[in-house]
This record gives C-alpha cells, structure tokens and sequence, in this order.
C-alpha cells in the first residue's frame, strides 16, 4: 500500500502550465502532485566558448531549491558560495536529457539555458524539471522560429522522465517524498517520445536489486513516460 | 503620464496569498503588479553566535532573484559562488526592516529567517518583500504560540514598504520597472502601522532631489503604505 | 549632554590632507576627529564591460577597514575570501555619491577608482570617506587635465557627507562612535554644493523615528555639510 | 573491430597493487589497461557532524585527476578553487558505491576516506576507482580489526565496476578511451559479489538505446564483473 | 651609483613611530624612506584549534597592501576574493620570524597577531613590516604584564630584518623599488640581537650569485640590522 | 646519529624514472628514498596575459600532495576551495628556480607548465620536485625540437634542489621527514650546473643559526646538489 494510496502503476497529477511567467521565451510551471517546479528556457545569442565558430548551439541546464521548499530550510547555495554536489549532478543529468531532444547544428549559434527552481519540493523534482523543461525548450524554439532567427525548429523529438523505484518489496511509478525516502532503489528513466533511452539511473539504497526488479522498473517507467508525453502534447496544443 | 496609466498616487494591484507553499511556517506570495515575491518565513531553534545565551531571539532575512525573473537571464549566483552588491544591500535592508516588527527578547532563542525569492520582477521587488515578509513573519510568530513555544506572540508592529520617485518631474507612488529605470530620484519608504519611519533610502540617479521632493515623496509614502496595511489585514484576517 | 562635550549642531575637527601618499593621483587623509580614512583616487585608462564603446566614464569606490582600525580585531576580509554585507553596502553608497560630482561623458573612457581604507574608526567612516574621497577625486580629475587628457575638467559640483542622529532624544549632527553605537536614529545625508540631496539613508535603531526629528535631522544636516564644503575648498586651495 | 583489438567482452590488462604507498591503511595501485588510479584509504576516528552520536561510521570518497593525466593538460582544481561538475559527480558514485560493501552500524563511529586520484587515464577511470577501491577499503577494515577498534571486519560484500557501452554498433566491454569519446551508449555498472545491482547509470550520446541493448550491455557488465571479483580476491589473497 | 645617491652600506632614513593608532595593544608606523607600513599588534584570549589545551601562546602575522599604495592600483585582494601568492609568502615569513622573537610557553593561552599594511610601497615592505612589527610585539607583550594577565613579558630576544642585493654588480644594503625591480640578486635576511640568523631568502633574478656574492651580502645585512637595533631600542626608549 | 643510519653527508638512494606517464611532453617519477614526486612537464602554446606580444616564454609550477601522501590524511585543496600557505609558497619556488634553467626569449610564446604532485612524503618534497622538475623540462623542451617548433633547445642550463640543516647538533644533507621535523634548521639550496646559487632559503627553527653553520650546511648542499646533477644526466642518457 503506497502512502497516498495510488495503485503501483499511477502518476501524481500531472499539471504543465505554459506562460507562467512574462520574461523568459518559454516559462512553465511543472507540477507532479506536490512538487512544483518553474521551468524557463532562455535563448541566448551565443555559444560557450569550447563551441566558438563551430556552427553548432547548445542546451544546458541550472537547477536550484528555494530555501524552504522542503520540510526543513536548506541554506542558500548563493550565500554558502557554491552548489552542492546534489544540485550540480542533478544539474548536469537535465542538460544532457534536454540535449537530446535538440538538432545542435540546425540550432546555429544559439544557446538555450533552462533553469529548473523548484517551488516545493515532495519527491521526483529532477525528472518533472526535465519533462517540463522539455516543453518551455520547445517555445524557446518555436520563438526563435518565430523571431526569423530560424526557418524551423530544431526539435527532434520530445524527452521524459519519471522516477520509479521499490518501494516495500513492490516496484513503484513516481515516488512521492514519503516513497522515496525509505525505498529500497530509487531508479530515474529518461526517455524520447520515440521509445529509446536518453539516460537510466538505479540507485540501490542499501540492498541490491535484481535483473528482475530491474525489468519491472524499467516497465512501470515507460508507461508513465507515455503518459507525460501525452501531458506535454495536451500543453503544447492548450 | 504614467506608462501604466496609474495616478501619481495610485498603487499598483497588491495581492498577499498566504499559505502560497505547504512547508514553511509562513508563505506568502506577494504581488505589487506583475512583480511577484515568494515570501517565507522558517523558524529554527538556536540563534547566530553572536547572540549565543543571551536570551533573545533573532530575526534576518535572505533576497534572490530566480535568473529568469528579469528581462534578461541573470546569472545564477549559485553558480557564480558568490551573492552580488545588490543582493547583499537588499537583504540587509528587508532583514533590519522585519526585526523592528520583533519584540526580540520575547521571541526568545529562536531565529525567523525570511527567504525573499523573486519569480517575476517589474519593479519595487525589496518593498514587495518586506511587505509580503511581515505577514509570513506574523504568520511564523503564531505558529511558535500554536506549538505552545511560546504563551503570546511577539510581534510588536507590522512593517510595510513602498517605493516614491520623481517620475518625469512628477512625484510618484509605486514604481515599476520602466519609471524606475528612468526615474530621477528613487526612494524606499518603510514604516510602521503606528506611522514611524523604519528607514528611509532616497538616491539621486543623475540630478539631486530638493526637500520640498523629499517632502512630496514622503507624502505619498505616507499614503501607499497605509493601503498595504490594509491589506496585510486583510490577508491575515482572511 | 553628548559624550565628547560637543553641542548638538557641532562638527568634530575636519582635516582634509592632501598628498598624504605619493603614486596616487589623489591622495587625501581625511580625519573626522579620531576618525581616519586615506582615499586615493586612482585613474586607469579603460571603462568597466558594461560601458565598453560608449564614450562615456565611470567612478567607482572600494572601501576596505584595517584590521585593527576597531577596538576588536576584525578578520581580514582578503584572508576570509569576501568581503563583508556592511562593506559592500558602504562602497556601493560612495561610489554613487561621487558619480554625482561628475560629468561622466566629458569624462570619456577613463575610470576614477576611489579607495577608502579606514585606517582608524571612531564613527562616520562612511562620510569622512565621501567627503575627503570628493577632494581625491578633484586631485585626479585635474591630473587628467594636467596630462593633456582632458580639456578641462569634467568636475560638476562638490558632494560632502555628513552623519546625522537622534541621541539621547536629541536630534545631534556628525556622530562619533559612542553616540552611533547608541543611537535611536542614524541617518546619513549626502548633499551637492549647490544645496540638492545625493542620498538619504535613515535607520531607526531599535523605535522608529518621526516626520519631525527628521526634519530637524536634515536641518542639521545642511548645516555640517556646508562646513564640510568650506573645507574641501580650504584643502584645495591649500 | 575493437581499436585495441580486443574482443567484444574481452576486459583489459587488470592488475590491483596492494600497498603501493606506506602511509594509508589501503593503498591501491588500481590499472585497467593503460588508466591508473591510486585508490587509498584512511581511517578516520570520527563521522561526519549529521551523524554524531548515531553510533554508526561512514564511507566516502573523492577523486581527483593530476593534471597532466590526460591527453591535454586540464586546470588544476584546487587552483581553480572548486571541482568540477563531473569530479564531483564521479566521487559521490564512488561513495554510494563503496558503502554498499559495509555494514556501518558494524564500523562504529568510524569513517573511511577513500581518495582515487588518477595518475593517468584512458577511459574507465570511475570504475577503476570503485574496483581498487574496494580492495583498499577491506585493507583499511582489516586494519581496524589488527588494531582492536573492531572485533571484526565490517564488510558485507564485495563491489566491483565496470563500463559497457555500444561502439560502432557492437556492445563491448570496458571501453578505453578511443571507444569512450566515439561510443554511442556508455553505461557503468557496480554490482555485488552476491550479484545484486548496486547502481547503473547508462547515457544515450547522441542517439538514444533500446531494451535489446541494454540487455547485452547488462550481461557484458555482469561477466566482466565476474572477473573483476577474480581479480580482487587475487589480490587480497596475495 | 644607486639612484639614490647612498653609499652601498647605508640605509635609508628609518623611523618608527609608536601609537599611531589608538586601539591595537601596540601600533607601529614603520618608515624605510619612503616604504611606509603601518604595523599593529593584537593581543586575542585565544590560541588557534592546534594549540588549544597546551598550555602555549601563538604569533602570527597578515600583510596586505593599499590598492594605491603602489605605482599602478593593485586590485584589492579582499574585492577578488583570495590572497595572492606573493601575501602568503609575505605573512608566513613575519609570522615565523616574529614567532622567534617570543617564550610562546611563557606566553600562555594568548595570541598576538601582527598586521602589516603597506600605506605606500618603495621597495622593502616585508623588511620594514617585520622591524616595525618587532616594536609593536613588545608593546602588546608589555600591555599583557600591564593587564596582570602576565608576570613578565615573553620577550626572548629583538628580530630585525633588511634586503640586501646585487644592483649594478655591487652589494648593496637596504634597495628602494628602483634598485628592487632591477637588482640580480635579491636576499632578505632576519637576525636576532643576539647575532644569530633567523631566515636567509636569496635569489638570482637572471643570473646566479656566487659564494662570494652571498658572504658581501651577509657582511653588509649584518652592519644594516644592527643599526636597525639602535633605531628599535630608540623607539622603545621614546 | 641520523635516524636513517645515514652519514652527515650522504644522500637518499635517488631514482629518476623518466616516461613514468605516457600523455605528458615531460614525466618524471622522482624518488628521494621514501619522497616520491610525479614531475610532468607540459608544453603549451600560449603565454600568461601579462607577456602577451612580447616574443618570449614562460615557465611556471604547480604543487600539490596527494590527501594521503601524508602520515595522517591531509584535506584535499581542491575540495577546501583554495591552495594552502605552504603549497603556494613552494610552487612558486619551483617556478622561480626552474625559469632559471631557461633562455625565455629562446622559448618563444611556449609556455611549459611542471606539474610536481607528491605521491609519497618522507621529507624534501620540494627539492625532489626541482631536481625532477628539471628533467621534465630537458624532455619538453626537447619536444619542441623534435616537433619543429624550435630549431634547438633554449635549455641554458641545469638546475638542482637539495635541503640540508642542522640536526641534533650537526650539519646534515637531504633531510627526511624525522629529521626535518626535529631539525634546529632547515635549508633549501637550488643551484646550477655551472656552480652558482639560484636560490638560498634557511629558516631557523627555535633557535637562531650561526655564520659558522650557515657555511657548513652550503658545503654540504654543494656537495648534494652534484650528485644530483649526476643523476640527472644519467637519467637523461638512460
């Protein structure tokens, strides 16, 4: 029995909302239940300097917690000096999922920043910050699109994630923080709207998993990822 | 003629939305237009060194903006490994602001930390905060009675901010971002609901200003804040 | 009764010292009684990122207290690898204030850095270092002209700095350390020779002030500044 | 065809030297092929402050590569002041990894410091560092047993490393630096002696993979593994 | 001929004036012709975590220099937020010379640190701050015995210390910046009063020095030091 | 009686060990009995900011140890955020003494950068690290050569480190670690092949050293330091 009662195979509800705020070229907030996380993508005219006049953009990613958006306050990383080891692989794992979804080189010299703050904070921030990120990606393309800065968008394909895990004893579809806080193996899947893997990473907490449990995971997880692609599709399309 | 067609004296929509997130002992999102703060108050149970055994309570208060809050991104500072001048003057300012609110002997040796987390940025974003960060203050004081922490609470005051300039040779109330940015002068009101000045911050940009401004400015200060008690009443009632 | 003796309008002893350093193109020790700041003026023949190409110049502060300048020693900012939220607050206010007395565009593309090291503190060390950093940045100006850089100098008024506060229910003007630490009130007014305000930064310590002591605050104000003008221009002439 | 010529789920040369430096309580000298990593451990009588009192010990590591260990000379971290993103992402996978082998209630107020620092790299430098690593750690525990601070060694299991990936087209086994910067799929292993999954991160660059080749890559990994555990015990018994 | 006109084995004007400042324990400026440092001693009722529980005291010393205090601004090493290089080389030598200087057993739990700010630079800043530093120690020893909280001042023996160098192919004492940044070789040496050396730090910019080069070098340091004696015992005389 | 059995004047077995990594232009593993430092020498093809233009080279160090080089566990710097005192102040003696081996004009706008990374500490890691150094270098330059880049090598000539001090009493060569924390005085010698000194550093330890002890311990280093040019020419045309 999971804590909030949701059968083995159910999402949270899943709630995009494109426009959330007026600046950036693409602003959704990405709620997973409890978990609320807003999602800009900025464009900007420029590449990093490893890309200089290599003809090609690139996408990558921020990600930060508000103080208090979890049960106790953690210190702000922005008065400590730096971000934690947590923050810069989660960080790090969204910027290469969402460089998946992008033709670099029919991106041009653009650089796309997606910045993930989460809101509040009840379990599986990382992977709503990239199902979400992806669609505030795609109206930072469409802008650009839009903007006659490129003759189409350079999306190849949409990207989700959904973490799953096992939680006492039975595979489980997005943990909640009540889940994910004691399960055994604790495992995030990224995958495209095409049905291969972007990135999978299992985490035994404590005991090992099994080939078995493994396969079970891998099951649950892209089912929910169909489910968040059908998500982004009703977004994009409201 | 003000660019949002609002009267000299005229406040922008002010909205104060309690209970905006589900951890912190208070959360308020405070709007002042399109300028949007999370406020949110956390308690924790011990002071700063410098207060260590001395009885008495503290009160302070931390700023951030998220990097696509503005126009433009802004770096993160997370990420930059250190807060930014502004950053620092801010959060002194609203953390000075909030103590005078605070009986700190009665708050005893707990400490308030007020996170003021900018989402959407249109000017006036410190006077937003404090606004908005003195009914999450209130409602954090109540929660230490509701805890039986302590028998009543401290609150000596409320504590309400509002910006004036000259706009355009005309005196203003409430700046957003396209009077601030080229108003002549630009100033901080903070004041008390028994009508006392907490702090005053004038600054020239460009021409001085004359007493007889001064004195207009104050005038409208005077006359903006007293609406925002209303409203922090009326939020705290609701 | 104030603790130096002094009456409630009274200015302790201004020595303004030119030349006191010999690489700097100003180089002025500015002693407010007990209180010691050396601020040199420096000129570097480039502008800051922001204003590259713009033909325009840029005035900016540092201020940096000696370790033991206080009555306790306090950490050397350089060896704790940052510099405090007070000092960045005071540097931020001197360089703003100094901006004003000057033309930035006649300036063309030279920065004037003022540094401002206190050397001993014993209150208003925020205004001895505009007042004397004012004088400095004259020296400096008139180098450039001196040099052939500039025509004529791109000075535009004079800009002094006084400290003003409620003491003991007093309203009292230029407070040395004994009253600020003290103080139910502490402004600091910066004001042109030609009578127009720069900023005004008033706290309540502790209660809050009212509309009356602030006028009778900036009264005082007024007075000591223009003493402080009639220094800066016996220090020039000298 | 493999560049070094080996077969599809053929390991490289693997050689674990003991002892390899005098002061720590587990030296490693850890070679798959042409990478090194010096993996120590050291013994410290004290836990990290979130653990005081617990009455348990912990294990953690860090990595670090000498500048000059790869083909063009990278930045030194501790000039540049910071690690890198995938510095520290690497060492928290160490450290997850390496706990799994010990019971901590078991190590007492212990902890284990294991430092894998990369003397020369040529792919796999992370799983070379969980392998040697692992062989130091039970050096280190057996130390604590010699000493009298335990009765007897905490281990649990045995944890070993290896990568597997999809290089032109062909899942392969332990992936040197050539298959590494060309491979479509790179994925790392960490299994138990017992042969439970401990983590699995696989990365898509730039296409995604499917079921089918995780599953080759899954059973490369688990015989390679098989080996490594070989090789381990080899050691130890040596 | 030096630039200066001084013969090879004379230093420059030496002054030392006690009290410069009113709050350190001991406070120093120390002139070597122009080079002036300003040298305050700091007594602390603590020793730093090492030393705690021994029953020892500690000196230690932190040099900085003005931005201006040099031809060209320096940046402000507390503004780029860490020390650099040639600092920390500077401290460690005061402090260790001073150290020898010290009975730290007949100290006790006390520490003096020893700042030494650089008002303006011509050439041997470290020399003069380590004698200045030297008169400053023994007043802050002296206010410990004044305070009760020692029976008798620590004091072991007087440290002193000037460059000598190569400039033009002749051995000179005491070189200003001209001689400095032209000199082949270029050596500080730390005597006690007693005669013995405390610190010897030679080296060839360019070319190296001979056996014989060093005994000229060693002759006329220990002719300029002795002077340097006379002038610290004057002071402390005064 | 030196605790090592060795005589007043003899040297650790030295080992060179040249090619010991495979990606650098220069990598010496450089074994002063039990003190083992990696030296590696890369080549790169640009120069510091500050010699931009100007048609020569640079040559510059880098230090660091291992976290359990030691006999108890060091911090690593790079995760503390910044280079010790004591590694700042050794690295730039290695680049100090190492330019010395080299015609700079000759090198061109090459930088070579001498990475010296303490495997293993018993004593003497920075003597090691230059004698070593050099070595490296010689290959380095050496590449260049054979790469086409320069028509013959600007090696000028050799440079060797040795420490000597006094021990119990008497003048000893190449201290190891428990006679360098027990020595009355410790001194660092670095000379070239053709006799000369580069750089002399004596640091006394508790007492001060006399003139007399000062020219037995430059005996010694001479002595030392030609066997060490030994070595090094034997390593070079091993």
């Amino acid at each position: 029995m999971r804590p909030s009662g949701r059968n083995p195979d159910q999402l949270r509800d899943i709630r995009l909302t494109r426009h959330y705020t007026k600046h950036a070229e693409g602003a959704v907030l990405t709620e997973f239940g409890d978990t609320r996380v807003l999602c800009t993508a900025s464009v900007e005219n420029k590449v990093p300097p490893f890309l200089k006049g290599q003809g090609q953009g690139w996408v990558t990613a921020e990600y930060g917690m508000l103080p208090r958006s979890t049960g106790d306050r953690m210190g702000r990383e922005a008065s400590r000096g730096k971000q934690g080891g947590r923050t810069v692989e989660i960080q790090r794992l969204i910027g290469r999922s969402l460089r998946a979804a992008v033709d670099l080189e029919a991106l041009g010299e653009h650089s796309i920043v997606i910045d993930c703050d989460v809101i509040q904070a009840d379990g599986g921030t990382r992977t709503a910050a990239i199902t979400g990120g992806c669609v505030a990606l795609v109206d930072a393309l469409n802008t650009l699109v839009a903007n006659g800065r490129l003759s189409r968008s350079p999306l190849k394909q949409m990207v989700g994630a959904i973490s799953v895990g096992v939680y006492d004893g039975t595979p489980v579809l997005d943990l909640d923080y009540p889940e994910d806080s004691s399960a055994e193996t604790d495992m995030n899947v990224i995958m495209t709207d095409r049905g291969g893997f972007i990135e999978i990473q299992g985490t035994a907490e404590g005991e090992s998993f099994e080939q078995q449990e493994l396969d079970a995971m891998l099951g649950l997880a892209r089912k929910g990822i169909n489910e968040l692609f059908e998500a982004q599709k009703a977004a994009l399309a409201g």
